[in-house]
């Protein structure tokens, strides 16, 4: 197999209707590690049932593991070689299943997000193997299809496998994010979310707003009043109590932004912004990673097409989410949003008020005093001569929090995809140079853990 | 022809590939006047352009008239042959367009808006006609087909007409609005509107809210903001000066609304609201009718599907309009809704606005003490035995205010349809009785006429 075969293979887990071809690369990749010498379980993790009732068996979970010594430190590795959708008519250059190499950039989708840094985790078994030295470490990998959809399964199969697969693991690594910049970067948090509905239920129809405009309480002024009391022009949550638990930013913690090439200039140009809510790098990485936040996502019920319509919406919803960060705990917060209740009364409406909520992702925070950062750090050193960015993500990706939570193994992200790679856009690649040098990296990354532990 | 007959044709002018029918029906039409002795000018009204760029033809406009004599008054009846759309399966219990008779109604598309009304002029000519009566007052005809998508042509027709068709004309009389109650009705005014487009836009495209959630002045935040700036929960608009012009009540206005049986519980069940922003029935009427009102119909651009997408908009519209009154202007009104570029700069926000606004239909009111008006009274009283109500239209119908301020000429709305005919509704209906004692109606509205002139 060469290492563009797996590209080849429209893995979209979006479309239920391709978890064949979700499947076929399973099986590929276990194949593959069979082939080095792993072994193999394939975990069956049930059915799940699709909105529309009809319930499918869900792709399994590979399972795997090379020759084990108990004197050696485990790590288990995290993948998943299901993709986003992708098609020429989207705006690819090149076709997004046929990896295509353009000026040192290697395109496809997949590309970066996961299967590129799934290979460059068997090369680098592979780079032991072919050197006959013994890997350093025992690896484990844990490799799902269903990443980009919600990991359906993968929790349960978590729980169950604790006392088994888990059991004698000691580290738990994922790379399936980005450099913030240009440098090399471990990630060490991502932020928590939850999603919010708030319906407002009028008279029992729509009306006409000439009809009846002047005499009705309109559920959309009720919703705008609503929503207008969430946040202020500065970006500060203005929900009572929604902010009390973020943890205070500690000196040690705030040395750590100094560090981040990030640069404001650049980054205004490629949002396309005069300016961010904040004045300095430092603040607008912390305001996007360790501050939480609160975004009016839309409206549904009103009128959103192009033109002019005349109606009084009976019913509309507004939709917001809440970025959270520790010490923020989705359930409290889902709580305190119950203050739109107050909020509402204030407008002695004779409208309906529903508040809703719904995700309820936790915040993941590691701790960087773990050997495994510390092994991380070395790795990049060595490899790329630098100090890694230490990073977090604004963006919620369970896993990292699921793992950690349910095995209590310290949990790392290490990313090899650089900032511009597009995972989930048009023209997703990774560049030669980091394909090349994340393989590196994680050698090292082998090499350094065994000595920390 | 029966005159069931025009219902038959399916002359839905909202699509302009149905544009034949509409013709079929003028023909019908103009045909079955000269069968009465009519004398009719099917004026060309030109072209227009479609929103594809197509250019099409518009239907013609029917002017017509009976024979004329100088000693007598001239009165210019409007109305029009086109219709809303309708099919079984928007919810029909009979054909739309096959009138059917159940318990005294007559169902079918166009029952009462508006091919039923301009049936019972006919048939008050008729009448007298039968009788071998002359005509008390002359009759002249301006029969549309466009009614339903904007009178395309109308206007114009009007200003080139004005110095022949309508320079012997004493009175308009329009029978395309219902009554409010029970009881018969005048109408003497109708709000105008102008519609808003508060455009906001942000970054260059559309983010990713854990990306960049906190870190972005966010579009949807301003416009939020923008829209809650319009007006309280009472209703009252805030934007400062909007309402400056509206007329005063005086007593005698005042005491209009007394007579109008209109019941409060009634219609709070009929709206399915608990109450409405006024308490009693005169004050909800005159939010409905005498005052302005603003209404906030939507967001483009925004999220607005079921389900949760964690979006950061990029380009958000908000839509709204204000439905105006004597004597407020709608350039002036347009031009104090920029005031919202003041509430935009208190945002310090990075994004740009654009307000835009359209459609400007003036109010209309008439003058109560019109002749037309009082013989409008006497003949309801003479047909009916009561009072009629005199009411005005909360929506916009723009050719009353076009007819009296191209013309000079004094123009009364006199309905005949039922206050729940479901005009642009399913099952859209005119009772037999309305449809008998309005064209009774229109007969001894002829009569009354000839006498106060």
């Amino acid at each position: 197999m060469k290492y563009s075969d797996p590209l080849l293979v429209g893995s979209d887990s979006g479309d239920h209707t391709k978890w064949g071809e979700v499947e076929r690369i399973l099986n590929m990749t276990a194949v593959r590690i069979q082939e080095m010498g792993g072994t193999v379980d394939i975990a069956d993790v049930g059915t799940h049932q699709l909105p529309s009732g009809e319930t499918v068996s869900l792709p399994p979970v590979i399972l795997a593991e090379f020759e084990r010594d108990p004197k050696k430190a485990t790590l288990c590795i995290y993948g998943h070689v299901d993709v986003q959708p992708a098609k020429m008519a989207d705006g690819w250059t090149t076709d997004p299943f046929n990896l295509t190499e353009i000026k040192g950039n290697l395109y496809g989708r997949g590309a970066t997000d996961n299967k590129g840094p799934v290979l460059a985790w068997l090369h680098a078994v592979e780079s032991y193997q072919a050197t006959e030295k013994e890997i350093p470490v025992n690896i484990k990998l844990i490799i799902e299809g269903l990443e980009e959809v919600g990991s359906y399964g993968l929790l349960e199969l978590t729980r169950k496998r604790n006392d088994s697969f888990f059991a004698d693991v000691d580290f738990i690594v994922i790379s399936d994010n980005v450099w913030a910049t240009r440098n090399p970067a471990l990630t060490y948090g991502t932020r928590g979310s939850s999603y919010f509905f708030v319906e407002v239920d009028g008279p029992k129809l729509d009306f006409h707003s000439g009809v009846y405009g002047g005499s009705i309480q309109e559920p959309m002024s009720d919703l705008i009043a609503l929503l207008g009391s969430l946040l202020d022009h500065t970006g500060k949550i203005l929900v009572p109590g929604v902010t009390d638990d973020v943890a205070p930013l500690t000196e040690d913690e705030r040395k750590l932004y100094d560090n981040i090439s990030f640069d404001l200039e650049e980054m205004k140009s490629v949002a396309g912004v005069k300016h961010f809510l904040q004045d300095t790098k430092e603040e607008v990485l912390m305001a996007r990673w360790r501050n939480p936040s609160l975004s009016i996502h839309g409206i549904q019920g009103a009128f959103s097409e192009p033109g002019t319509k005349t109606v009084i919406p009976k019913q509309v919803t507004g939709k917001f989410s809440i970025r959270q960060v520790p010490n923020m705990d989705p359930p409290d917060v889902e709580r305190k949003v119950r203050h739109l209740q107050q909020v509402f009364s204030t407008l002695k409406s004779p409208n309906r008020l529903r508040v809703t909520a719904t995700v309820g992702a936790k915040p993941w925070v590691a701790n960087l005093k773990n050997p495994q950062y510390v092994a991380g750090q070395r790795a990049v050193r060595e490899v790329f001569g630098v100090e890694p960015e230490l990073i977090r993500e604004g963006s919620t990706i369970p896993i990292a929090q699921n793992f950690q939570e349910e095995t209590g193994k310290s949990v790392m992200m290490l990313p090899i995809g650089g900032h511009d790679d597009g995972e989930h856009s048009q023209n997703e690649k990774i560049s030669r140079y980091n394909y090349i040098e994340g393989t590196k990296l994680f050698a090292a990354y082998f090499y350094e853990l065994s000595l920390v532990k």
